[in-house]
C-alpha cells in the first residue's frame, strides 16, 4: 500500500471512533430524555414535562450534526466493506434517535395535557411497560458499542413483550372509558402514552436490526421476530 | 480524465438512472397500498384490507432491493457531492416508503377489525383528510422525480392542515365516545385509523424535506413549517 494510502486509512479509522463517540452522546441525550418522559409520566410532572419539550432542540441539532458528519466521511473517505456499512448504520441509527426524542416529547406533551384534567383512577400502571422499553433502548446502543449480537437479538425479541403490554393497556383504557365516558379525554391521552412508548421500543428494535445488519452484512429486517420464535 | 474515470462516471450516472427508476415504482406500490387503504376505510372493506395486509412483504422486499442497491454503487463508484446525496436521499425517501406500507398495513388492520363491530355512526369523514395526505404522498415523490423545490415546500406547507384535521377528528371522536360509550371499541379504531393517516403525511413531510436537502445541499429539518409560516 502507498505510504498516503495507509495516512488515510489511519485518519479514517481515527474519524471513525469519533462518530462513534459522537452518536453514543447523542443516545445518551435520548435515553436521558425518554427516562425524564417516564417519570413525568409517573409524577404526572407537568414543569419535567416542559423541560423535556424545550430541550428537544438540542437532540434535533446533534441529530444533523451526525449526519453531516457521516456524509463528510462518505464523500472524504469514500470507504467501503464494514467502514461503509459502519458509517451508514450510524446514519441510520442517528434518525432512530431523533426520533425517539419526538416520542419523548410526546409523551410529555400527553403529560402536559394530562396535568390540566380532572384525575381518573385506573387499574394499571405504565411502569412495567416503560422500564421494559427504556431497557430495549440502553441494550440496544450496548449491542452497537459492544458489536454484540446476542444482545441485539435480545432487544428484538423483547419487542413483541411490549407490543402485548400495550395492548393490555389498550384493552383497560377501553374499560375505563366505559365506566368513565365523562372522563374520555383524560383517558385517551392514557392510550396515547402508552402508543408513544410502545414506538420507542420499535425504535430500538430498528438500531438493534441495524447492528445486526452491522455485524453479519445481511440486511435482516421484516419479520424478524418471527423467525425467532 | 483519464479514460477509465470517464467510463466510471458514464457508468455511475447509468446506475444511478436505474436506482431512480427503482425508488419510483417503490414509490408507486407504497402509492397504490395508500389509495387501497383509504378506499377500504370508506368501503369499510375487510377483503380489500386483507389484500393490502398480505402484499406488504412485496414491499419489505422491495425496500431491501433498494437499499442493498444503495450500498453497492456507494462501495462501488465511490461518489461524491451531488451523486453521493443523491443516494443517501434514496436510501432515506425508501425508509420512509416503506413506513408509510406500514402505516397502510396498520390502517387496514383497523378496517378488519370495525368490519366485526356493530357500526357507530359519526358526524365526520376521512374523505378530506385522505385526499389531503394522499395529495401529499403523490407530490412528495413527483418533487423528487423532477427535483422541483416549490413544489416540495408545498408538502411541507400542506402538513399543517392535515395535523389540524387529526386534531378535529380526535375531538368529534371523543365527543362520540361521550355519547356512546358501550362501542367505545370501535370508535378507538377510528381515532387510530386518523393517526396512521396523519403518520402518513409525516412521511411524506420527510420525503419533501429529503428533496430539498438534495437540491440545496443543506439539512433543512426541524421546524421548517416554523420557517415558512
Amino acid at each position: 500500500m502507498p505510504n498516503h494510502k495507509i495516512t488515510m486509512a489511519k485518519h479514517l479509522q481515527r474519524e471513525l471512533e469519533k462518530l462513534k463517540k459522537k452518536i453514543l452522546s447523542v443516545g445518551s441525550m435520548v435515553e436521558d430524555r425518554v427516562q425524564r418522559a417516564i417519570r413525568a409520566i409517573e409524577l404526572q410532572d407537568a414543569e419535567l414535562a416542559g423541560e423535556i419539550i424545550r430541550s428537544d432542540f438540542e437532540i434535533d441539532e446533534a441529530e444533523v450534526e451526525v449526519e453531516e458528519e457521516c456524509l463528510k466521511l462518505l464523500a472524504l473517505y469514500q470507504p467501503v466493506a464494514v467502514d461503509l456499512r459502519f458509517i451508514t448504520a450510524t446514519m441510520k441509527i442517528n434518525n432512530d434517535l431523533e426520533r425517539v426524542g419526538d416520542e419523548a416529547v410526546n409523551i410529555a406533551e400527553r403529560v402536559m395535557v394530562l396535568s390540566e384534567k380532572k384525575r381518573v383512577r385506573v387499574p394499571f400502571s405504565y411502569h412495567d411497560m416503560a422500564e421494559k422499553t427504556d431497557f430495549m433502548m440502553r441494550k440496544s446502543l450496548d449491542s452497537f458499542v459492544n458489536l454484540d449480537l446476542d444482545l441485539a437479538f435480545q432487544v428484538i425479541i423483547m419487542d413483541d413483550a411490549v407490543d402485548e403490554m400495550n395492548h393490555r393497556i389498550y384493552d383497560m383504557v377501553k374499560d375505563a372509558i366505559r365506566q368513565h365516558p365523562d372522563s374520555v379525554g383524560y383517558l385517551l391521552n392514557l392510550l396515547l402514552i402508552s402508543r408513544h412508548l410502545e414506538r420507542i421500543a420499535d425504535h430500538a428494535t430498528n438500531i438493534a436490526e441495524e447492528v445486526i445488519y452491522l455485524i453479519e452484512g445481511e440486511i435482516v429486517r421484516h419479520g424478524m421476530s418471527d423467525v425467532l420464535k
